[in-house]
């Protein structure tokens, strides 16, 4: 049978979701831990996970979503405080729930919601260090909120999104389709919401780098719709730190009964946990 | 000339406030940078430094207030961002400000303010590991603040908090006055704000340990009054987890000029930073 797990976690911790040689994964950590809590109940071989969305060094995750298969039966509440007791406080199960073998957590997922939190003033906080990201600007000047506002409008959509993509990136395409970016402004914290049926590799932190250079006024709000029309990296800002990042939310049809994430237990603001 | 400095950093990191041999104290990197950024101006030989509140291991502080003694001059921004740039994102300076020598940090100061911040519920939450003291509760299951409330009653004033001072404690005098204790209760999270002219060592977090026997029902708030007449650690509740303790304020005479710690930036709630 197919189980589905909802998990946060602190990526702060680990080299990104997937499984690489000699490499501290939240996917080898997760794995450990099912593979302990099944035992000897197993039959089928070592407990292979798919998650949602394959999170990057130091990226971490409020509503990461992931399915393995195995022959073992358990209660929901059982595979949750059965998985927890096996894993380090940095990673958590917050539901499990029997999916058809037509559910694929990856597959199945027909949006994504990245949140960005950063903090901008004029000295770190330290309580919020590899959970938030950080911009240094001298007492009393803020950001043009506004200006990323605006800027915003043009990424909306279907787009060929190459300016904002790494290297290293192995989507078969370029072209992604954003559905909805909100950015919140509140106080000394600036919270980005993106919302799109995919993303590119660095996309979120690249677009957020972009963002920030219109909230500096350094570049015009036009500017955006530039880096995306060049479909060229070379011209977009340089990738911000992934210390803010946080894969929030997967949606899948109704259909699979998945769980929302549990968001409410988050330290980030309700207008950002309200998705 | 005397120099006091506003600092915040992250507890559990280091082995508390306090310089010990073969330990990673708050206080050895604090000196270091200050030397750093001082350097060759410095002729009175190392920095040495004396702080308002001897943190714990893993006891974090969001106003610390700390002072030293330096033949160097400097504006007091150049002492914020110079200091900074010598530390980890650990340890942040907010403020830097000079004072009179009769000034002393640890003496002069007539109130501390402590905030504990606990998570409760069902599964812990990854991103406020060692920020967050935790507490498993199972879903629709919840503390009697009422009852924690009313236990606080009898520990207001000047009383002999033996009860509550581990056996490792320097002080004195286990006789201490608490000013006000406020318990919040705020969905998933718990906030309990202590303030006294001093306190014993692990005095909060006993404490905090004896609160959740009442809040769990465990114990009715009568004993409250019980264990603080007995004079005798033995009975109370055993010494809570260090992650969710804060120094959040030092209290000093109006004519020195301290200013108020940078609450504002922290993820607290208003209804603890407003102090």
């Amino acid at each position: 049978m197919r189980i589905a797990l909802g998990l946060q976690y602190d990526g702060s911790l680990y080299s990104g979701w997937q499984t690489q040689v000699n490499q501290n994964s939240v996917q080898d950590g997760l794995e450990k831990a099912i593979s302990a809590f099944v035992g000897d109940s197993c039959k089928d071989g070592p407990i292979k996970t798919i998650a949602a969305g394959r999170t990057d060094t130091g990226v971490h995750a409020l509503g990461q979503v992931i399915h393995f298969d195995t022959n073992v039966q358990r209660e929901d509440f059982s595979w949750v405080r059965g998985v927890n007791s096996f894993l380090p406080p940095s990673i958590v199960v917050n539901w499990a729930k029997p999916v058809p073998d037509t559910f694929s957590a990856r597959f199945s997922a027909f949006e994504r919601t990245y949140v960005y939190a950063m903090h901008i003033g004029p000295c770190r906080i330290p309580m919020v260090h590899s959970r938030a990201g950080y911009l240094m600007l001298p007492p009393h000047q803020q950001l043009d909120v506004a200006a990323m506002k605006n800027s915003a409008e043009c990424l909306i959509g279907e787009h060929d999104f190459s300016s904002f993509r790494s290297s290293e990136c192995q989507s078969k395409t370029p072209v992604k389709t954003i559905y909805a970016i909100d950015i919140v402004s509140d106080g000394p914290w600036l919270y980005f919401r993106i919302c799109g049926n995919a993303f590119l590799h660095h996309m979120v932190r690249n677009l957020v780098g972009c963002f920030l250079q219109i909230g500096q006024g350094r570049q015009k709000p036009e500017w955006m719709t530039a880096v995306l029309a060049a479909k060229d990296r070379r011209i977009a800002a340089p990738t911000f730190m992934p210390d803010g990042l946080y894969l929030a939310k997967i949606a899948y049809p109704d259909e699979f009964g998945i769980p929302a994430p549990w968001l409410q237990n988050s330290w980030l603001p309700s207008q950002i946990t309200k998705l």
